[in-house]
């Protein structure tokens, strides 16, 4: 066993992976390239992660943790504002984060993107802290008693055109946030 | 100029090249293979579509139009429904056929979820369609006299988890039923 490996975390192998892939893109980065950035053997890789897919995982979920839980969670404890305009602002805020990195940080939006498409398990926990905030804010808020839980997801659902990676050519198009206040109204206020 | 080639229609084309994705799968589709079904060369079919992406495009229009708005023009006839009922039962025929087809016609359900990615221009013309009908329903119901085109597309984009073909993969989740059921409970309530 090498040396280096012993001092190896899963961290280190995420950073190094998410620099691989920034230089390569995602077809081309192998464990072998990351090993290389790591000066290791691949081996020392495969003792954390079991494969290629499994890096992007656990980088995907990194990206995800840093990039769009933080700042949501600033929202969340955010005291300045109350009542539905908090809950619009929560889901304002995910909409925003997604739109700027599938704009401004394309190789680690589309591997968030492939890893959607291929582990819908592995999102679905995502989405599930996204979906309690949300609960949370509307018991919190006294926005309704009757059922948070599902009101947080049937919210969260109704917003999908405008989160989920896959609406990401949609969201080039100028109307987008109109059309996201749009929705936002109509589902504050009902059609009728 | 082949005799044969005089008389071919757009249509028998688009039957041959339906005919010829179900046999051989979207990939391996060549425009020689749809020639050798008719029994031409591929240069008469060329005099009607430039390309196997315009093949693709025109047999997913047929798809659209026989498949889907057929029998969503049938919900917008209907008159045994009324107010905004009617307009649930429209939005919910929608959801049901894609669902419908994503299982039990996959082959043409992949090209018409790849068209979709690839010719956004294309999608549009035909969900420009749903929405005009769907404003036709508001403004005849009387459901709203405010924007009706407006109300007509943001009920689109609400629903699209629904019925946009990058969604499917959702679709096999037997809770999909009641998210959509809360999902429009929503929009015609409101939350508060």
């Amino acid at each position: 066993m090498e040396k280096t490996s012993d001092v190896l975390t899963k961290k280190q192998i995420l950073v190094a992976t998410e620099e691989t892939l920034r230089r390569f893109g995602i077809a081309k980065t192998s464990v072998t390239d990351v090993a290389k950035v790591l000066g290791v053997s691949h081996g020392s890789i495969y003792r954390h992660f079991n494969s290629k897919a499994e890096l992007l995982e656990g980088v995907t979920e990194k990206w995800l943790i840093e990039k769009i839980i933080a700042p949501l969670s600033e929202v969340y404890l955010d005291s300045s504002l109350t009542g539905a305009a908090l809950l619009k602002r929560y889901i304002q805020t995910l909409v925003e984060l997604k739109h700027y990195y599938a704009r401004d940080d394309e190789e680690m939006f589309q591997m968030y993107t492939r890893v959607t498409e291929q582990r819908a398990d592995f999102i679905e926990q995502h989405i599930d802290h996204i979906v309690k905030q949300l609960a949370d804010i509307i018991t919190r808020e006294g926005i309704t008693s009757d059922q948070p839980a599902q009101l947080a997801r049937t919210l969260f659902h109704a917003t999908a055109r405008f989160h989920h990676p896959a609406h990401a050519y949609e969201w080039k198009n100028p109307k987008i946030d109109q059309e996201f206040s749009d929705v936002w109204a109509l589902l504050e206020h009902g059609i009728s």
